[in-house]
């Protein structure tokens, strides 16, 4: 069962990044959660397509939810790395994150992002995210 | 030779991102390209170091500039894979990036790209980037 | 509909690699192969686990033997990049790779492989895989 | 100063692949290994290149071998990420690898790897190789 909710989750997001745009956790289960990001027109690029550093973003924070979703506010874990394989132009709509846990150690938490575009099936990208988790101040 | 120089660089760059807070293209040789990123505090990330993000966006757009050095103005090239190490924590201050051409074939092109704090020699991150170059238009 | 069955990929490995113990086909659908690896004694590593590089080469075969079920014996397929993250300690029997074409261009083509072993449902790690795929000969 | 000389390393691999043609250390400094690999014509592969998995397999080793070089006979060191990418066609002769420690921090040490072929300057691939470093038993 997850230990933080949506409300929650948001919450973290906001009081960390007071003044962005950030996104929002719109569903949390125990397997995953699903995060969207509103793509405006100031997120575009030459070609009249979504910019690879919003996917990007968008991978690192989804994975950073979902390992707080199992473990709590880990607010300090820190992404180790990241590998993304773009696949397709995103449409400039809603940018959506599906997260999978591949793995939550007590060091290390591996997470494979899907990216996708609202209402859509195929993938926009992809990508395998490492973080590493701080020892618990208990311990 | 390079075939674009440093003012042409930051001409695209310019114009393809005209509202935002565009890198600086300090350096081009045969070799590498130079480019630094201004860091202010809205960058920052609790725990009071830099955004993953900002340094994922300078490693893809810092790949595209030295492709753009090599080959002249292919706007269109699109980042497919990219794949970074975060190694330290960043100070707050501006960002650099070196990068090396690893392979610059006729569909793809492979750039190494150092990530480091102005002033310090220790890498924050490491990351190696591919895109994929569009059918140049005359052939 | 898969243009290669279980038997014409096996072929094809077969002949590929006639001195190696190659993998085994062991399933063939729209979506996904599944692929296995008899794994004996002399795969071993110090600590009494699998050797990184047997599951490394058969994240790469079986996303070569995905492409090839879905556009024929493109032999001359060669992989431009592999990312992997090692998850847990695989047992010292058959290990399985199950893959996922992400996509699929004229150009490029990324696999999603998950590997295990056999009778387990946790992933021992986990690739994408890119592969190059030549211009055919007819156009 | 290298905590362990060519010597000592070499043993360590000798040691841990009894029956397998380990790769030969041909150089240890304070900032880098230098390794190399005899390729024989059962390494090739259809089209008369070298297999991609002997490359994966030697940037692994030659990490694994670096990070020891520098911190003692950590021999249960685990492979946690390999990313990897293909620039060009090696030849059928030996492999080289040279390695460069990127981080070696307490819990993870990460390794910068280019693979050429013995006396050719133009790199075949590049590698970024992560490893997860056991506690030493002494504290």
């Amino acid at each position: 069962m997850p230990k933080l909710g949506v409300g929650e989750l948001q919450a973290i997001l906001s009081q960390g990044f007071p003044d962005a745009d950030v996104p929002h956790v719109e569903e949390v289960t125990d397997d995953a959660v699903i995060v969207s990001y509103s793509v405006t027109d100031r997120h575009g690029r030459p070609g009249g397509t979504l910019a690879g550093p919003v996917m990007m973003s968008l991978a690192d924070t989804s994975a950073w939810i979902a390992i707080m979703s199992q473990i709590g506010p880990v607010v300090l874990a820190v992404t180790t790395s990241l590998h993304i394989d773009f696949l397709r132009k995103p449409q400039l709509t809603d940018l959506m994150a599906k997260t999978r846990l591949l793995k939550l150690g007590r060091r290390l938490a591996v997470v494979d992002v899907e990216l996708y575009s609202r209402g859509e099936t195929e993938l926009v990208a992809k990508a395998q995210v490492t973080y590493s988790i701080p020892p618990s101040p208990a311990t």
